[in-house]
């Protein structure tokens, strides 16, 4: 029989994360089965997300193996594609040593992340890579960047916990795709070693405001914001963009450890936990095609699908009144004055 | 000569607008030169933007003509594309009567629309729909919900201010492109003509909570969400939308009259003045691009174009303790553990 450590969580974390929340529990493992194989961890990955995501465990599942991935490498297989000594990505849990049957841990939207992955391996990148620049964080810093904040040449580009994981590697991608790049990080040493990697400014936001410093390194405003950490570094961060800025929210570290329902009225954080897109607009966005709009309104009203409705006030002397009306739901419909 | 009257802002608004705030002014109107004409409004459109754009007029500009836009008759012109006798949309201000020189009112990003347009007079169309269903409003219903909620067949659709000039409109538009609709309004009378409209579910946000409405209306949750009001109950809303919901803030009139450093604070109001997108995601959405994006970064690492600095804790044993270390700026870079 071969011996196997996990982590085990306990209960659901309140507040900071404390060590009485985890047990380290050993067990014999038993033979592997018909496609399974039993693995060993090379490396651990421990990641941010990991903090909300434990909040949704069922609480009747506790104990329960703390999540998270590893890379490892195969001591015994009973399944063609996953042969003894190769290396795999796996997401089994802050595990030493298990077994895995691949098919079952490939689950929901990203089942082909899942699933373990016998990865290739590429001169000059190491296993523990394949749990952060070549992993998880190096592709949410990949397609989140470019996927969702479209950065162009010349762009001025915000990171907040730019020292992280993701952080670090957004900046170093928007250099390639030739931003302007700002980080904020939380000391003086990250704020080095950013500034080496070619980051154009980098603030330690315990010294500086965030406003202070967004007036000195982006006089003209932000045109993306890749967000770490959310709470009041973003909302400033967000004052300060460009007309038509683009914000991907990617983490919200700052509150991931405040009390449930205080965490979900954070607009910032909702928009991760669904993935939603929030947009403000102007109609004057679309000056160009206002003729065209207004020809497609009129056609509905004519044909009769659709019925408007206004509220008229009469006499130019009203109008302010008809103003002030706005604000106490005294209008169905639009609300015009007719001169006279 | 000829007598004009315009309704003159005398002061920044302080919370609610206040008669005091509006002067009437009668004045001689001098005689029209070239390239001027001399106009006398129908009607008059009062509309909720007016009350946060006017607090951005530099307060040297006091008195100044209220802002706002007229359907007019032209009644003299030396201007050949704005004869005698034509009825035009001008962005003029609360004015009865006035001249305008088209030239001088086309400005900014909306130049198009703020240049007096001699509009097609359509037959069913009255010329006051010309400031609301087939004028800025209902073009503000038409390309915000298309453009930026994207509504496909069979999604559902929740507009607050749903009695207003745009949401009874983005209600109906929103029914005609086949989606299940969802208004909230503040009285019975207009919660009544919504129904009358085809919307699916219509309620009193007075008389019942937003939450139990969409507990009701919408189990399964809502994919898009026009929002005209901000504040808690877009909250409410947001909450209770489906994975990658659309959301076009269009309005935040409950905060309006709020005090102007607080106002800025609320990030739907924010993503308005400023047309911010903002898109919270989980990497899981480029599931089947994974490996793609991994090849892509270990081949920026390996040319040596991405630096990348890991923190390694030493020893399963101590997996908890990197965990914790991720909340307190411990690491710089990824965070591992290596495991022996």
């Amino acid at each position: 029989m071969v011996q196997g450590r996990r982590w085990v969580l306990k209960q659901h974390f309140k507040g900071t994360p404390k060590p009485e929340d985890f047990e380290l529990v050993v067990e014999e493992l038993p033979e592997i089965k018909d496609g399974e194989f039993m693995y060993k961890s090379l490396f651990i990955s421990v990641d941010p997300y990991q903090r909300p995501y434990t909040d949704r465990i069922p609480a009747s599942m506790f104990p329960v193996t703390m999540m998270g991935s590893s890379v490892a490498v195969i001591e015994k297989s009973k399944h063609k594609d996953f042969p003894v000594g190769s290396e795999v990505l796996v997401y089994g849990g802050w595990v030493e040593r298990a077994i895995a049957k691949p098919e079952d841990l490939a689950m929901g939207q990203g089942a082909s992340i899942s699933k373990p992955w016998v990865y290739p391996k590429i001169n000059g990148i190491s296993s523990s890579m394949m749990l952060g620049a070549c992993g998880m964080p190096g592709n949410t810093a990949y397609f989140g960047l470019l996927r969702i904040c479209e950065p162009k040449a010349g762009d001025v580009v915000v990171v907040s916990g730019a020292a992280g994981a993701v952080g670090s590697l957004v900046g170093q991608i928007a250099k390639i795709k030739g931003c302007k790049v700002i980080g904020f990080a939380g000391n003086d040493e990250k704020v080095g070693w950013l500034k080496e990697l070619g980051f154009d400014s980098v603030y330690n936001y315990k010294k500086i405001s965030v406003t202070d410093a967004l007036k000195e390194a982006a006089p003209d405003g932000v045109d993306c914001y890749f967000d770490n950490v959310g709470g009041s570094m973003s909302i400033s961060i967000l004052e300060n963009m460009k007309n038509r800025g683009r914000t991907a929210v990617c983490g919200a570290i700052s509150g991931y450890n405040e009390a449930g329902a205080q965490k979900f009225r954070d607009i910032l954080a909702l928009t991760i936990y669904k993935e939603l897109r929030i947009e403000g607009f102007y109609v004057t966005r679309w000056a160009s095609e206002y003729a065209e709009g207004v020809q497609h309104m009129a056609g509905w009203i004519t044909k009769g699908d659709i019925k408007v409705r206004e509220t008229v006030v009469q006499g130019f002397e009203n109008t302010p009144k008809a103003f002030f009306g706005l604000f106490d739901g005294s209008n169905t419909g639009k609300m015009v004055v007719k001169v006279e």
